[in-house]
């Protein structure tokens, strides 16, 4: 199984920090991104996260191959959720190891900015008083493309 | 039982998320400290980590104060192994969550700067040809008094 995943299932950050403990590694960074209650004072029920799945896996493991370039000594893994995810819910799990640990954290910041940027992962936000399909990022960025534009 | 806190067992990186999780935060950063084989193409067999507890326990806990003043928002849990340790068992877990990703990466490489600075927990390598005490950093900086010194 790839280090870069899609999942249906609940995300178990156990898993994906073992994909990247070694004995090279004196640092691992691990980001995970957990469904917020309240976004600028609006309550959020739950979200919704839609992907097309073998797009996304590419360009996950693509983000994987940019940090390898960048820090040839890392290790990453990425899992992605998709479905309906309640409060406090895991979104994403982020693990990358490395000798030292300045480079485990920026590794770890570079691979959720782009993921934001370039992974086709739709949300659809369930507010108190509506529902709102968004990109994974606030505002839909020059990336990705809308989901329609995906069918 | 306090989010700061020095274990003799085995670290469990699930128990410290499981601290800062809650329905206010978006995004939990997790360092994850490890014993790495090779420092400098010097092979080490295994280390071994001592603390005088009541201090370290205070000093996590004051990491942890100057955090909150910092990031108001964030919830942050610290543990630190003593003990032998071997190469990949994880020495030191650090977890921060806040609403948006951009702090949790901030105050958690802020934690692990300010524990090598401050907290009193003595390290012995055991290197293939030798061993050596040397603080949790890699020189022993003026925050931390030397071993002798706490008897």
């Amino acid at each position: 199984m790839s280090d870069f995943w899609i999942s249906e299932e609940p995300l178990d950050v156990q898993v994906v920090i073992e994909r990247v403990t070694r004995r090279e590694a004196g640092a691992i960074n691990t980001f995970i991104g957990t469904v917020r209650e309240f976004t600028h004072g609006k309550r959020t029920l739950y979200l919704e996260y839609e992907a097309y799945k073998p797009m996304a896996e590419k360009k996950l493991s693509e983000i994987g191959e940019e940090i390898k370039n960048t820090w040839p000594d890392s290790k990453t893994a990425i899992v992605h959720r998709v479905g309906r995810l309640d409060i406090t819910d895991i979104a994403v799990i982020i693990a990358v190891s490395t000798p030292h640990r300045a480079d485990s954290y920026e590794a770890s910041r570079y691979a959720i900015e782009r993921i934001k940027e370039i992974v086709p992962i739709w949300k659809k936000e369930h507010w108190e008083n509506g529902e709102k399909w968004i990109g994974d990022q606030k505002e839909n960025k020059a990336g990705i493309p809308s989901k329609e534009a995906m069918k």
